[in-house]
C-alpha cells in the first residue's frame, strides 16, 4: 500500500482476496473482527499519535471546527471504534441465508441465497473511525473493504488499517479484507470511482460535491446516502401534546444528523392552537413560515421558495400551513428527499393514506423522524442510509451489503 | 407527445403520472391491461402499416436480416403483445406486499412493504413488442413507462404506444402511464439517461454500445441487462450421458439468447472418453479448444485468449480442459459475466463448491442453462436478465420493477 501503488492495481488485489472472503466461514470473520478489536486497543498510542499529526495539520490549513471535532480521535474513540467491531462480530451472519426456494413443475428446484457482494468501495470525508466501521461490516456480509478516505485523515486512516491489517494476518484471513488508498489526489478520487469489473458496490459518505463527483464519474454501480429533508406534519386530528413532543425531539434533540426535521407541515384547522404551543417548546430554533404560519405566529421570519427543500442540518425550521392532507403530502413529495417523514394524526384513514403516498424511504406515524436509523431498526450496526429506490432503501445495515444468487438443482432437464 | 416535446418535458410529465399509478389499484391497473389489449388488437392494421413503413425504410438503409426480422410485425406478432398484456394482468400484484414486520421493544411497529419505482425508463433497440411488453410490466407493478426507442422503429413505437395511451384513457387511468420520446436523436438517448430526479430506474436492452453510453453517460439509477458468456463445467464424476444432452440444450437450442452456452470446461479424468462422444452430438457446431482438448479432438480449431470471455451467440462454443474443480471455478469466475454457469456432476461435494463458489447471477445443477428466464423460474414475465448486484440479480420479473418502503407507527416514541 505504498503510494506508488496505484488505484486500478489496488483494485485488483481487492478482486483477488473477495473470493477468499466470500467463502470464510463465519467463525474466522468473527475471529478477524475480534482480532481486529484487540490491534486497535494494543495500537492505540500509535493511532492517536498519527491522529495529532492529521489534527495538527488540519489547524495549520485553517480546518472548520466541526470538520477538526469529526477527524479528531482520543482514547474513548479508539475504544468505541473496537467495541463496535466486536458488537458486529455478534450479529447474525447474511451470508448463505436462503431467502426463497420453490420448486418447479418439471422437477427443478430453485433456491434464493444471500452472498457477499464481493468489493465494496467506500469513499468518504474526515472521520477516521469510517475506516474500522467499513471495514467491520464489509468484512461480516463477506466482502473486501476498498477504502477512499480524504487527504485530511490520511496518517490516522492509514495507522487504523496497518493495525487491522496485521490483525487479519494474524487469524489467517487475507490482509487484503482492508485496502486503503492511500493516494488522496482529486485523480486518484476519479479513477477510484471508475474500477468497474473490480469494483461491485460504491458507497459514498460525504457532501454533495462528492455526490456530483460521483454523478459525473462512477461507471462502478453505486449506493447514495443523501440527503434528509424531513418533514413533520400535523393533521388535523392530532394529539397536539403528541405533536409537540415529537417535533420538539425530531427538530432539536440531534439537528446535524440526516434523520432529523426540517420542516413543520400544519393542517389549517389546528394552526392556530398548535403553532403557539409549538413555537413555545422549539424556543432556541430559528423559525421560518408562510404567510398563514406568519399571521399565527408574527414573530417568525418569512420563508423563501428555498427553505422548502432546505436540509438545514441546524436549529432552524420552515413551517407552513396547509389546507388538507391532500396538500400536506404533495407538498411534502414535491419537497423532500425522500429520507423519513411523519404524520402525527389520530385518524387511521390519514396515516394509511400518508403512508401509502408519500415516496419517502421511511414514513412514520405518530413516531420521531429520528427513529430511522440502522440500531433504532434493530440492524444492529449501519453503513448509512440510502435515499435511491434501487437495492437498498432507508438504514443499510448487513443484509444490504450482499446480494443474492440462484442456485437451481436438477436431474438432467432440458427445454424444449 | 409531438417531437418538439423535449425529453426533459415528457420526464416531468411520467414524474406527475407516477403518484397517481403508485395508487392505483390492481382492479384498475388490471383493466388497463386488458383495455390496451384490446386496442392493440383493434389497431392492429394501423399498426402493421406503421411497422411496414419502418421495415420499408430499414431495408432502404440496408438494415441486417437480424434487425429486420426483430423490426417486422405480423398479425401473430401484435396478437402476441397483446396476449402478453393479458398474461401480466393475470399475474399477482407485488405493490403493497408486506415482506418483513418486526415490533422493537419501545413499542414502535415496523413494516416493509413493496411499493412502485416511480418512474421506469427504458431504451432499447429495434424490437417494437418492447414498447407494449415494457408498458405491461411497469403497469402491473405501479409505475410509468418511460420509453425511448430506436430510429428504425420509430413509426412502429408511435402507433403502439397511441393505441395503448387511449385504451388507458378509456378506463381512467392517465395516458402518461407510458410515454414515449420520439426524438430519436443521439443528444435526446443522452438526456434520457440524465433526468436525475425524475426517473427511478433506467433498464437498457441492446447491445455493448449503448451499454458503454450508459456508463459514460447516465445520471439516474439503472439496472444492466448484460451479456451471457455462460460456462458448462463437465466434472470427472458427471453422468456424461446427461452432461452430453444438457451441453447440446445449452448451446444448440437458441444460440442466439443470453443464458444460451458459450464455452464447455471439462475436467482432465473424463476428457478422453466426454470429448469424443460430446463433438458427436454437437454436430454442425464450430468447436475451437485449447491445446489439450484439441489433443483428444485434432479436428478441432485452435482457441485464441479471446475465445474464452466471447459470447458468440451463434452455433459456436469454446473447449477447455481442466485439472480440478478448483481450475474450473477459476476460469469462469475470470472469464464469465457472471450470467449463468452450470456444473454436471454426481459428486454432492463439487456441486456445493461450485454453487458456493461460482460468482453468477445463477448456478445450475445438472440442467440446461437455458432455465435461466423469468418464465422458467416462474415468474410470469420478464423485463431483462441482470448481470449487476446490485438491486436486482438474475431475471428481472414485476418484483424487480418494485422497491421498499419502511413504515413504522408508534404512539408518541421520541428517541432519547
Amino acid at each position: 500500500m505504498s503510494e506508488t501503488t496505484t488505484v486500478a492495481e489496488l483494485a485488483r488485489r481487492a478482486r483477488d482476496a473477495a473470493p477468499i472472503l466470500a467463502i470464510a466461514t463465519t467463525a474466522k470473520k468473527d475471529a478477524g473482527l475480534r482480532a481486529a478489536a484487540d490491534y486497535l486497543e494494543a495500537n492505540r498510542d500509535g493511532i492517536l499519535e498519527a491522529n495529532a499529526q492529521d489534527v495538527a495539520r488540519g489547524k495549520a490549513d485553517g480546518m472548520a471546527p466541526g470538520f477538526l471535532d469529526r477527524l479528531q480521535l482520543d482514547a474513548g474513540r479508539v475504544v468505541g471504534m473496537a467495541s463496535g467491531l466486536r458488537q458486529v462480530a455478534n450479529l447474525s451472519d447474511p451470508v448463505g441465508r436462503v431467502t426463497a426456494e420453490w420448486t418447479r413443475p418439471n422437477g427443478l428446484h430453485l433456491t434464493k441465497v444471500r452472498v457477499p457482494l464481493g468489493v465494496v468501495a467506500m469513499i468518504y470525508e474526515n472521520r477516521p473511525n469510517v475506516t474500522s466501521d467499513a471495514f467491520g461490516l464489509c468484512l461480516k456480509a463477506g466482502n473486501v473493504a476498498f477504502l477512499r478516505g480524504s487527504s485530511g485523515g490520511l496518517e490516522s486512516n492509514r495507522a487504523i488499517a496497518t493495525s487491522i491489517r496485521s490483525a487479519l494476518e494474524d487469524v489467517d484471513l487475507p490482509a487484503d479484507a482492508l485496502i486503503l488508498v492511500e493516494d488522496v489526489s482529486r485523480e486518484a478520487a476519479v479513477e477510484f470511482m471508475q474500477q468497474r469489473g473490480y469494483v461491485d458496490c460504491l458507497i459514498p459518505r460525504g457532501g454533495p460535491s462528492l455526490i456530483r463527483s460521483i454523478l459525473d464519474n462512477a461507471t462502478v454501480p453505486y449506493v447514495i446516502d443523501g440527503d434528509g429533508n424531513c418533514h413533520v406534519y400535523v393533521d388535523e386530528s392530532a394529539d397536539l401534546d403528541m405533536a409537540t413532543e415529537i417535533l420538539v425531539n425530531a427538530k432539536m434533540q440531534r439537528p446535524s444528523v440526516c434523520n432529523a426535521a426540517e420542516s413543520l407541515v400544519v393542517h389549517a384547522a389546528v394552526a392556530d392552537r398548535f403553532l403557539p404551543q409549538a413555537v413555545e417548546a422549539l424556543a432556541g430554533v430559528d423559525l421560518v413560515g408562510d404567510e398563514r404560519a406568519r399571521a399565527v405566529v408574527p414573530s417568525m421570519g418569512e420563508a423563501s421558495e428555498d427553505d422548502w427543500s432546505t436540509e438545514y442540518g441546524d436549529l432552524k425550521l420552515s413551517v407552513r400551513v396547509v389546507d388538507d392532507l391532500d396538500e400536506a403530502i404533495q407538498h411534502v413529495n414535491k419537497t423532500g428527499s425522500g429520507h423519513s417523514e411523519a404524520i402525527i394524526t389520530t385518524d387511521e384513514q390519514a396515516s394509511a393514506r400518508f403512508a401509502a403516498e408519500v415516496d419517502a424511504a421511511a414514513v412514520v406515524v405518530n413516531a420521531s423522524t429520528r427513529f430511522v436509523d440502522g440500531e433504532e431498526f434493530g440492524f444492529g450496526a449501519e453503513i448509512g442510509i440510502s435515499t435511491q429506490k434501487l437495492h437498498a432503501r432507508g438504514p443499510m445495515g448487513l443484509e444490504q451489503l450482499t446480494t443474492e444468487k440462484y442456485v437451481i438443482r436438477g436431474d438432467g432437464q432440458t427445454r424444449n
